[in-house]
């Protein structure tokens, strides 16, 4: 009932505010239903560099890219951040099933995989359901074995899916290495049944040896499965040939559009520059490269410079473990207190369907207004529970208003940390919807008074 | 009016006879719906056997697969016929966009084609519509440089995509090589925008320099296409490292239930037994493998042996240009008087919509008893103008009638010729559906006195 009333009382105090507001966010609206800029922008990065896995030749490129890119779109600031990253080169893999038959299968590295022998390795293979079956074996079952995860991903909207599989890839070497495994491999985390291997971050433990590390496709793991339906044992020759290159200077590249009446004040919107190497990182995070670039440079030259401060920020080094990321929060950390708000675009290209905000209880009522003009683009309300994309993950527990413009994910996990993340999975309405709303979110936090700050703490 | 009479005289004539067929059609589709041998077959082939491009271990490896198959499944005659096949190797093929802007593409080497130096070739790209466009240019534009013949697939049920497009593919690097092109490079002929290119047979001819050839994924020959929308010229590094390895003998395997009145009348159903080296032939031709196989081990196993002899030709090397298939019409070209009917499975598993057939006028009527069981199986009636799968294409040209059941390809091109075409690519339900109706058509042909012979000339 409070809601209510604060909700009605902001209305009413703003009401002539309201119909400026209004007919900004029409002009904003009719502008952005005339651009492609963001499918653009992502076009540009995905055909002009490509790959651009951290630290890569790529990676050069792309920082360039921005520079030059977020300049020519009229961004008044534009400056880049220095971070330090790990470059890994996947290098070939080869799986080879020996036993029961012998079938050639799709598999690529890890993400920070350690390499095999030259030669590669030949032993037996022991299929597990999960990391969590993985746990209850024995050392004299996996002792100089490989380990195969065979645990498929759901598909489902929000991603959900992805969670309880990915720990197997994040994981696995170190599960499997204290049982003294001589390798890991597991069924993809992807939701496909195209032949591609899903590769994507891995850890090591300083405790236990490092062990090389592969995904099969989901088609190839469907075989390798088959293969436990033969005669006893299943044997394998596995090859990984990664490779450790050593440290690299990458950048965080970051625009902005410097605000009119209190620029110290910050609206965050940001996505990530780098990628993996294998396909061209259209929509992890091309797509969100575009999305928060187009939102800003829209309200720029639609409605010019708002109150506050608009912040892109081009995270490096996501893939390896948000790098970029936690270097920004350190490096800016005397700073994070001027952040309004902050959006993260990390989730490909499929329509907006819902808004979650990590607001002060005193500006939850501005989230519907915020609401108001997300509707019509079919996004629904969501809670106050959110957690900001992975840049952005970080910087709740400090105090920072996060919200997440939640995409449709049902056909992110066919085609992530694949060859097959390309410019022609991006379709031009999708992600026209995004940066409208992007545009409209940015517009209505950066020319207003609201204050959500501090974020709620995060409820455990 | 003929037709009508003559239709109604052969339902009264055989109206005991016609009881009989009926239970024993509904026998067999009882059987069908209980058994998943098609699916089994291409199971136990592409799992255990894999990729079986012709004269290759895979390809030998088939062939026993086979022989072993077709006995243990209970023909009582299986024996193979040797042909001689050309042995081919894909090796790595690389192609990098040197300007405007660096770009690493997905190509793969077509069928057949010789190698670029060791070194690979740098050379200027021209990009041209069609292989009709290629015609127009001009020695003067061509000499020294890349073709990229830019057409791309429609999606067609019938897979009338197909013709107007692989002929780009089969004659490109003749026509390029006449205007003095270093090599050729086509779009894949596919209707997917999966990141793999699509191989397929190429020709040579002896007047002109055979020239290398590959081909793009749809999504790299969009980034390619896009190059030329930026400042000329584009410049390519091409590397293709496909090889020949002379002459090997591979077998047509051929599996019968003879006949127990007729047995010197066939029925032949048949498939391609070999498949290209990146996926593993499930849908081209493990499917047609698994149908034909199935349709006849249900008879036999349902109803027993038929009046007619069943003769299942699983034949070698359809791919490079129908190597098996010439071979058996030569090899048995005196009995191919005998064949009352042949038809092919060669175009995925995708449900069986029509029916076409090539019959003699006076058999016509015997298509209305055909569809009358076929129909419930939601197949239509076609035209008398059927020209058979591949395989079986010269026959009619020698009198020998031919149907073809034709299936839904409307996704068959996504994953034709690819490393994609795998067992998940095949719905089980769907296989089923093929493996009743060629149940039913051949048993049909095989235990009544119908003779469509000879088969009408082709219409030019």
């Amino acid at each position: 009932m409070l809601k209510k009333l604060l909700a009605t009382a902001i209305l009413l105090s703003g009401a002539t505010c309201w119909a400026d507001t209004k007919n900004d966010i029409e002009a904003l609206k009719n502008a952005s239903s005339e651009s492609q800029l963001a499918y653009e922008v992502v076009a540009s990065l995905t055909r002009e560099v490509g790959p651009r896995i951290a630290g890569s030749e790529g990676d050069k490129k792309a920082v360039l890219w921005a520079e030059d890119k977020l300049r020519s779109l009229g961004f008044d600031k534009v400056y880049k951040q220095p971070v330090r990253v790990r470059n890994w080169s996947r290098g070939l893999a080869d799986a080879n099933i020996i036993k029961p038959f012998e079938h050639k299968l799709v598999v690529t590295a890890l993400g920070g995989s350690v390499a095999t022998p030259e030669a590669g390795i030949t032993a037996k293979v022991i299929m597990v359901d999960s990391l969590e079956d993985l746990k209850t074996r024995s050392v004299d079952e996996i002792k100089g074995n490989i380990v195969f995860i065979n645990k498929r991903m759901e598909r489902d909207r929000a991603g959900k899916g992805y969670g309880p599989v990915v720990i197997g890839r994040s994981r696995g070497a170190i599960e499997a290495a204290m049982l003294e495994a001589q390798a890991v491999i597991i069924r993809s985390v992807g939701t496909d049944q195209s032949r591609f291997a899903h590769t994507g971050a891995m850890q090591y433990s300083p405790d236990v040896e490092k062990i090389p590390a592969g995904a099969l496709s989901n088609a190839d793991a469907d075989t390798l499965e088959y293969m436990f339906s033969q005669e006893a044992p299943v044997k394998m020759h596995l090859n990984v040939q990664a490779k450790e290159h050593g440290w690299q200077t990458s950048y965080n590249v970051i625009g902005e559009i410097t605000g009119t009446e209190k620029p110290e004040e910050i609206v965050l919107i940001g996505a990530h520059l780098d990628s993996w190497d294998e396909g061209t990182g259209a929509l992890d995070d091309g797509a969100g490269v575009g999305i928060v670039t187009a939102a800003a440079t829209l309200i720029k030259e639609t409605l010019g410079a708002t109150k506050r401060t608009i912040r892109v920020v081009l995270y490096a080094n996501e893939e390896f473990g948000l790098i970029g990321a936690k270097e920004y929060a350190k490096a800016n950390e005397q700073e994070l207190g001027q952040i309004i708000v902050a959006a993260e675009s990390d989730f490909g290209a499929g329509q907006i369907y819902q808004l979650d905000t990590r607001f002060a209880p005193a500006a939850l009522p501005f989230v519907k207004e915020l609401m108001q003009h997300l509707a019509p683009l079919g996004i629904e309300e969501g809670t106050n529970t959110a957690t900001g994309g992975p840049d952005i993950s970080m910087l709740p527990a400090k105090g920072v208003p996060v919200v997440s413009l939640r995409q449709d994910g049902t056909h992110y996990f066919d085609y992530h940390h694949t060859p097959n993340d390309t410019l022609d999975k991006i379709a031009p309405e999708d992600i026209q919807q995004n940066q409208t709303a992007y545009a409209i979110f940015t517009y209505l936090m950066a020319n207003s008074d609201v204050d959500p700050r501090p974020a709620p703490a995060l409820l455990k």
